[in-house]
């Protein structure tokens, strides 16, 4: 019984409750077109995603830092010629990519619905916080939840520091997301329990093989109201 | 009695704790400095600080945002002129601004060896959440810190989910920090206290012309021991 015990429900956002990657997958695809003049769509990808692994440690996640990390490609892949005017259009991309409208992902209100009041639900996130606080608040959501959480990185260290603001033992905790790396293992390690809800498209940082045995600690449903059904 | 009841102390970061906002203004300067071929120093600068604020709603606060407006506000200021090697400086002097070193203010140490253990610290800032996260690893303070919040503004309510959160009264909490705006004036708005301890640079949003009068629960001092003196 995963839910046995459980005192306080954390759930991801990007690709858990509402729709987020293939967003930056069309920034990307509109960017890489922008440059190909330079070199090929799929080089400036690739180098896109080098850059930003490089910056990461300075910039943090978030569409801040991929919107410089974009624009500092940019300069690298055309050799010192891109254009004002092509750097202008990547921050016309960038900022198209913070005003998304929301999509939510199925059956994410019904969800939150029933299990509100029966635990105390959260957002844990990472990400630009102003984007996160903003993307919750267009979602309708917020009224859910006891609090979003954003959090720099969602390592052990960073899980624990939330548990203990919480006042929650570890496990009392379970923790919802589409991402192996971020949002299940970290919880499984620090002694929490989580449910896996894979999206179909996973950012190349957040992909990982290793996966967890299923054990009362674990679970992986197919779509987010599976978590109803759970024994 | 300020301190009076008080349970909580909020330290605003930059600026309170150590040195910030000379930093911004030497990047500014730079970056000026740079652009000066195309329109002179005081006239980027201007314009520089309307494009940030055209931007606020959008970025949100933090060194990010600041180099985000910086290469926007390049592109305008050279009538489209700009070249990439411009742009990637521009990135560099943001990059250098992430990698600051810490720089204490006076008596800073002195002043939270004194309070820890007697009341709750928290840190109680805005801008970029790993910018701020490292700024304060980077300090040596962590260890007097219950927790630093990052928040997207610092308005009342912005507060007041920093409250709520911390299960505090409004009565015992108490914030220090420069910003009369950001610091002291939303506090005392819900019922909590405030002391101002002015710094000599201010960025320019941050200015304001309201001033309450000193009281039992405003206290305007000049460095931040003299916290430690009041009655």
């Amino acid at each position: 019984m995963i839910l046995d015990n459980i005192k306080i429900i954390g759930f991801d956002a990007d690709d858990t409750l509402w729709v987020n990657e293939p967003h930056y997958r069309e920034a990307e695809e509109a960017y890489a077109t922008l440059l190909n003049k330079y070199r090929p769509e799929d080089k400036v990808s690739q180098a896109l995603f080098r850059t930003e692994m490089n910056n990461l440690a300075l910039y943090g996640f978030g569409a801040k830092s991929f919107i410089l990390s974009m624009i500092e490609n940019a300069v690298h892949m055309s050799n010192l010629d891109v254009t004002s005017r092509e750097i202008y259009k990547i921050i016309e991309i960038g900022k198209q990519l913070l005003k998304q409208p929301i999509e939510l992902l199925p059956s994410v209100t019904e969800v939150l619905e029933t299990l509100y009041g029966k635990y105390k639900l959260i957002v844990a996130t990472k990400g630009d916080l102003l984007d996160q606080e903003r993307k919750l608040e267009k979602s309708g959501l917020a009224k859910y939840f006891y609090r979003m959480e954003v959090m720099s990185d969602k390592k052990p260290e960073n899980y624990q520091k939330l548990l203990n603001h919480l006042d929650c033992k570890p496990e009392e905790f379970l923790m919802v997301g589409n991402s192996m790396k971020s949002d299940v293992l970290p919880p499984l390690e620090l002694g929490s329990k989580a449910i896996h809800v894979p999206y179909h498209t996973t950012w190349e940082h957040e992909t990982t093989t290793i996966s967890p045995d299923v054990s009362d600690n674990f679970k992986i449903i197919k779509t987010l109201s599976d978590i109803l059904n759970l024994r």
